[in-house]
């Protein structure tokens, strides 16, 4: 049965992201006994933009009090929210070589509410095997496990090669968001929302930084 | 013998990361054999904001040309040159454990010129052992490697406990750039950059699009 469809907001990507941001700010607020905090103190304290978090946050409602600026636990709350952080969320793992059991150790998810709930590899030598609580499925299982756990997202770990076949069965079961780590562009239908990451922007920002002082020093040695 | 300090450019963080995203849209364009773009025209094929890319584009030049917009393959260059992907940079990774393995074989970073040129991990069963034609170190060889090797960049990929020390040994050692996949928060000298890769995020930009939807539609099953 295809699931409703559902209008999204047209909300940028960036400002998702920066939500992500502000609730872990917030949290670091939280842990310091912070009760209030203006938009200048989060942007001071965590060299942020004061006007971008206003406006990134009036997306969604007015959440400042003038005098007071916010309740920080309130608004943590109420991003965590938006974020669809207030429930658990069933994830499948697809592909389950080094960077899979990886994500799958990785402590950061289940911080924050997704829990990895099947994982499924092709490898017959993987197959069947148990990792925790959990058996590893073959992909022609993905249809009855998606049903059977309530598998809401994905994680593709497979090779370049396997992830637009991996994804096309993923979305054929009824996902309707994936993650995608896998090195190379895939083409899902538009009420699908795909994420890639792209771990080489990560270290971008890093030798953006050093690029930028070596040429500001013509010989740095 | 303490290398020179260096004043940093004040480029939010945010549009660094926008110009890696810039790079990979023009180079889409490239493949398809487009030879100028507009501001409008990428921001309308990519979901961007057009003001947003002239403003990011403006911190480093003017790059567009009234009544053509910019040189595809010129324009990439030059925010290669920016980011620092004109050359190759030699990293160090620590940790060898599943995601230091699924790193050292991530294809993106030998892509984008970043290559792995040493390993480092403190178990005894893996110093020594060969990876490629590489071996594995302990972490009392890094200030002999990063001379020898010319490491500027490390990716540490060490457990949450391990981070901070690792770390404090690699800035003793030399290196000024550090990407931390450790789930922990972690503190650097100020002339260090350090920037942690927290993957929830990710997911997050995910659950946020599925909150939404699932929030339109009181019973959406």
């Amino acid at each position: 049965m295809p699931r409703p469809s559902f209008k999204i907001p047209k909300v940028p990507e960036m400002t998702v992201r920066r939500l992500s941001i502000y609730t872990r700010c917030l949290a670091h607020l939280e842990e310091d006994g912070v009760k209030t905090v203006s938009s200048q103190e989060l942007a001071e304290r965590f060299a942020l933009n004061s006007a971008q978090v206003r406006k990134d946050l009036a997306y969604f409602g007015e959440f400042g009090i003038r005098g007071i600026g916010y309740y920080v636990s309130n608004l943590r709350a109420e991003l965590q929210r938006i974020l669809g952080l207030d429930r658990e969320w069933q994830v499948a793992l697809v592909g389950y070589g080094n960077l899979g059991s990886a994500l799958f150790r990785y402590r950061g998810f289940a911080q924050q509410g997704f829990r990895i709930a099947a994982i499924f590899d092709e490898d017959p030598a993987k197959v069947g095997k148990a990792v925790d609580d959990l058996t590893i499925f073959p992909l022609r299982d993905l249809p009855r496990e998606v049903r059977a756990r309530g598998l809401q997202l994905a994680i593709v770990a497979v090779p370049a090669e396997s992830a637009q076949l991996v994804t096309d069965r993923l979305v054929a079961a009824g996902i309707k968001a994936i993650l995608n780590f896998a090195p190379t562009r895939i083409k899902v239908a538009k009420d699908v929302r795909l994420k890639n990451v792209d771990l080489s922007i990560e270290l971008e920002g890093l030798s953006f930084y050093l690029a930028q002082g070596v040429r500001q020093l013509p010989s740095p040695r």
